[in-house]
């Protein structure tokens, strides 16, 4: 057996089944391994189409996926994805080959510092030092993706070390469950939930519909106000459950619904902090002076803290309060965000995971969506735009059995775009919504945020995407994808209806 | 002014009037500065365009190329083609915003150790620390991009040292002129030029017309063998020069190519080491014992050596030997990566630039094009795939009257591919020929090496890139590029014709 082999029959072992992977020579014996092993490679053609998938795919497996990626340059295209995975905690291990250790220090053109690549976005790096030790260190790996405060465990594996000879596969051990919160801290928020306190869910508990519905049970119970982190990891929502609205993006908002609470009580999620700096405006979004009471950090058991709140407040089995009506699709017309996100929420089918990477198009569909039926959010939790179109990618391989939706702003998606051929070789069930507003919409938005109203001759191009004009249609076709382009409600409607009646990854250029 | 302006007021001030751009909101005070700098933006829609192009036209325009980026997922994207810049040691200055620095340490999402993604490739990194400092922190990187060794020099701007106030300015010293080598340096390179020497060429010595032609003289006179390194950063080749095969890829024919010689002499380049490790193959592809001798080391003067070695044997003046006949298109018929070869060696321009990114279509075409009208060729020197695409549109930004021309295999050109939107927006003269054998072929013959001759069905799908099949008229005529496809050599030179005779860019997908 090689060191290949008993990496793989590791993860094997542990279920890990699915490996999303874009290898190259130094991962050659890795790739002979695979046949056989019980893991099932799926091939993008980009890194950074497999490290958002695997992102998401750890988010709706409950179990983490694995990356296997070819050398630093390789690595370092699947990055940014990472980054996003590691800022939601999302458990991913990276399998990198690099070269067999007698051809380091040489200067060979691959050549390069793969650890050093690995270690802003990793919380857990280390290069293999012999054949026999690779099964271990992908146990290891696994045990620091999962346990807290987990993420992404980058293990790189030198060529020689792949195809050198090893004794067998080890066993993974299951991860230790999450901390439950003290009965104190359970306490000190019973005492800060009133009629104008704000409890800012996010993290784990906006996964649990136990959490969600005990969360609109406080609600309806004590009149606190309910909100989600702005970029939730996974929220479940839909019909059934609590409409709860997010944080404001901008900071000036998000401080100015803040701004009447009595106390912030945070389930699940630190503090807020403003996603940008701006001069003038502190980073912090809550008020000065507003009481701070954390019910579970990160990392904690954030379900079972709100599950206790609220038997401590006595309403365990009270009404799960503050539905929200079924959306109706919108009136015929041309498309704006607006109908564009009340044509989505009607129109989408029952347990859909939707992908939301739309940006300025997310907000309309939030506010229309929380009575649309019951489906999974994952959202843009480390800001590193191009997640959506890998994510939608790696849900729908996590979930066969699910509809994938992907609201997809159109600037974002093309760094990712090569996600659309995975989609079809897979044959997976993803509807892709591009929102061709044909510009970096946001960064317009910001501009004018700083005074620039009217951007001249040299910067406008900077913030224009319809110059030549991307041709969403013919980019799906080109990777295998069926698409077709709307500019009205009624037509996105009918679209969707087509999508989703028929399996497959279909796209709908939706002109706004 | 502010703090940018002042940056960009530097940078336009040395004539580095050209940045490649993907910024965001934390660049929004440099993106402001642009209007009326002087600098020009190129804005890429994925961030290893930007890098991949900076690359390319630090290569071509005898000066540093910008780059902006935004935050570190931004930087990561754009790590994969600055490790070809790095191995290349192309002056690139990559100007990174950052958030504020009242607001790094808080947790915001796009919160990264910037500077820990920019090490691995950058000979110098800094984060600016104040308003005041940027404009000398420019003049810094720029200095440390292009004195030897030279190479990436990445600055990290903080948003308020972007939008706090500077005084002005600063000039950038021109860089000292590279090293030349001792006189007794050339001395032990003529002791070792015989009718069985091998004279191996790279880096700047590839560069110089003068250098060439000395180095053609030398071989002349002295029956010495030229070889080019595998992956010249730039290369001038053509009708007028001497015909000078590359060394080969695999390094057993590598070795065997040097069995005979009495000595290797390298100008330019380090002693060759093998792409990849193979297990029982040693990295060094000179053979034990054959005398290596260095006439000069990389960023050193190596075109000077090279005349001064042919003024020492005697033969400044003598015949530059060693030309090839102009190349004849092939025998109508099926396309084959030999008959592909042949036909664009047949028409390609005078005074093309040729980017390489063929891979296994590359060899035919250097055996095939060595009398074809005079040219400059821009090779893969770190190896990381996806840096065809971005480099073609960088040499056009900075080569406006030449015709470029890009040979590009689909599965690397798959990675960058958003560079053919950018070639449209820019209007640039760009012929990309995609070499579409519908897979990842390099892999393939890896594999046969590695005695796998029949992949089983979980990993042959790994090299197939045909299932779907990628439709490359599809995806260039989504980004505005008019494209064509072609199955046979007639077909390509004729449709090799058409895209010459227009200006703009255009694909052509070859099917071999």
């Amino acid at each position: 057996m090689t060191g290949a082999e008993s990496l793989l029959r590791t993860a094997a072992a542990a279920g890990l089944d699915i490996c999303f992977a874009n290898p190259g020579t130094t991962e050659l014996d890795l790739v002979k391994g695979l046949e056989g092993s019980g893991v099932r490679p799926v091939l993008g053609l980009f890194e950074g189409v497999c490290t958002g998938a695997a992102d998401a795919y750890a988010r709706m497996a409950g179990k983490p996926a694995l990356v296997l990626l070819h050398l630093g340059p390789g690595l370092a295209n699947g990055l940014a994805n990472l980054h996003n995975a590691a800022k939601g905690r999302s458990p991913v291990v990276v399998i990198v080959g690099d070269h067999a250790t007698t051809h380091v220090g040489k200067g060979a053109p691959l050549e390069a510092d793969v650890e050093g690549f690995a270690r802003p976005v990793s919380c857990w790096v280390r290069t293999s030092a012999t054949p026999e030790a690779v099964a271990a260190d992908l146990a290891d790996a696994v045990a620091a993706a999962t346990a807290a405060p987990g993420g992404v465990a980058t293990l790189i594996v030198p060529a020689d070390c792949a195809w050198g000879g090893a004794d067998g596969h080890v066993a993974i051990a299951d991860p230790p469950p999450p901390a439950v919160v003290k009965d104190a801290t359970v306490e000190a928020a019973v005492a800060a939930v009133d009629d104008r306190a704000v409890l800012l869910i996010g993290g784990d508990a906006l996964a649990s519909e136990e959490a969600l519905l005990a969360a609109g049970r406080i609600a309806a119970a004590t009149g606190c106000r309910l909100l989600a982190e702005t970029f939730p990891w996974r929220m479940e929502r839909g019909a059934g459950l609590p409409a709860i609205p997010r944080l404001e993006y901008f900071p000036e908002a998000a401080t100015d619904s803040l701004r009447d609470a009595s106390a912030l009580v945070l389930a699940g999620t630190p503090a807020p902090i403003a996603f940008f700096a701006y001069p003038g405006l502190p980073s912090e979004i809550a008020p000065a002076g507003l009481p701070v009471v954390t019910l579970s950090a990160p990392r904690q058991d954030g379900a079972d803290a709100l599950v206790r709140l609220a038997e401590r407040l006595g309403v365990a089995d009270g009404p799960p309060a503050l539905g929200a009506p079924a959306p109706v699709a919108p009136e015929p017309g041309p498309l704006t965000a607006q109908s564009l996100g009340a044509a989505l929420a009607a129109a989408q089918p029952e347990g859909a995971i939707v992908v939301d990477e739309g940006i300025t198009a997310s907000g309309p569909y939030w506010e229309l969506s929380p009575g649309a039926a019951r489906h999974t959010l994952l959202a843009l939790t480390g800001g590193a735009i191009g997640m959506g179109p890998p994510a939608a990618t790696g849900a729908a391989v996590a979930c066969p059995d699910r509809p994938v939706v992907a609201l997809q702003a159109d600037g974002s998606a093309m760094y990712t775009l090569q996600s659309l051929w995975t989609q079809a070789r897979e044959g997976l069930d993803v509807t892709t919504v591009i929102v061709a507003n044909r510009g970096y919409r946001i960064l317009t938005v910001e501009m004018q945020r700083a005074g620039i109203e009217a951007p001249g001759p040299v910067i406008a191009p900077l913030t224009d995407l319809g110059s030549p004009t991307l041709d969403w249609v013919a980019l799906a076709n080109g990777m295998g994808v069926p698409a077709e382009q709307v500019t009205t409600s009624e037509g996105l409607t009918a679209a969707l209806e087509r999508a989703f009646a028929e399996p497959g990854p279909h796209l709908v250029e939706a002109v706004i």
